[in-house]
């Protein structure tokens, strides 16, 4: 079986690849094939744009595809940047603009006031249909000033629960083990896992 | 899709149909069959216990079978009862004999050493072999006197991490989403998603 991964992201594919493993499974990515459309993630929710992600490589590639939407949702912010944070503060910033703008934005928020949670959503799609949607979170809280040259994204500023290091700082290992995405992605797997499990028994 | 539970448990027969509710998945029960062996579980580990049971009870219906193993791992107790959970300090003892006991061998430990994990093993198998093996955890402590009336086994001296109430204490509903078997049986509930996903675009 093939699934496509709808991501440019290389951490995403190789947590992917890790995951899935030993199953009779080929992961292709978007670079496999031509011009496959740029899907604008304006959707209201990690689903919507995550199933529309899916729904239309699905529909562009005619294979199974797995994709995901993410954001960082921080307590005194009401929930925000949320859906909106790979865009929040402006389209052209930089990764380390964007967490030294929220850092900023939280420059008089206390301590135990910190908290936030990071969470993912996976659609898995055929061309025919949506097969599953799964999420995955992980609670921790914004640290004061960004710590560790790993991951991208907010993980500089991002402390998980039970860890004194940010996401930047800790192991691929580690953080793909205890990660929002990594939570959902082995959902996804497990799903997967059954689906091919079924094709083997049928075929 | 049918499957059969390997069970006469009925709180775990509720969580495994609410679990898969939406799914074209039969639950049946060993009640549904007759003279279905009786399984030793004499394994030395969980997974060996609950393929066992997965594995004759798949030969003797000719279905698809979800069984489980489980056990309280106490720390001072360096990791017992464990796997011998069930049979531990005796065969013949009922549930409140067998948590009393336990409460006596704590009785010298203070409150920060009272550390405990239930671990549940499930495994998913077909007449021809096993599918898929899943676990799951949850990390609490043994409190001093037992509280509560839910629940079965050792769930009135267990107070999961986070929770100011022991597994008999808390409503099936909140048990039913944070307890070692909730996690193992949401595994097994996504793998056999994607199996019945496939069955049915195969179909």
């Amino acid at each position: 079986m093939e699934i496509v991964l709808a991501t440019r992201n290389s951490g995403k594919v190789q947590e992917l690849r890790r995951l899935l493993e030993g199953l009779p499974i080929t992961v292709l990515f978007l670079e496999d094939f031509r011009e496959i459309p740029e899907v604008v993630e304006d959707g209201e929710t990690y689903e919507e744009n995550a199933v529309k992600k899916a729904r239309e490589v699905a529909a562009a590639t005619g294979r199974m595809v797995l994709a995901d939407d993410s954001g960082l949702e921080v307590d005194a912010l009401q929930g925000g940047p949320g859906v909106h944070s790979a865009r929040w503060s402006g389209e052209e910033l930089t990764d380390h603009e964007r967490y030294m703008k929220l850092l900023e934005k939280l420059q008089d928020t206390p301590e135990d006031e910190r908290g936030a949670l990071f969470r993912c959503t996976i659609a898995i799609a055929t061309p025919r249909k949506i097969l599953k949607v799964v999420q995955g979170t992980c609670r921790g809280s914004i640290v004061s000033s960004p710590q560790g040259a790993g991951g991208f994204g907010y993980d500089p500023v991002f402390m998980p629960v039970g860890y004194n290091h940010t996401f930047a700082e800790l192991s691929p290992e580690v953080k793909n083990r205890i990660s929002h995405r990594a939570r959902a992605l082995e959902k996804a797997a497990l799903f997967l896992e059954g689906y091919v499990h079924s094709s083997l028994e049928e075929g």
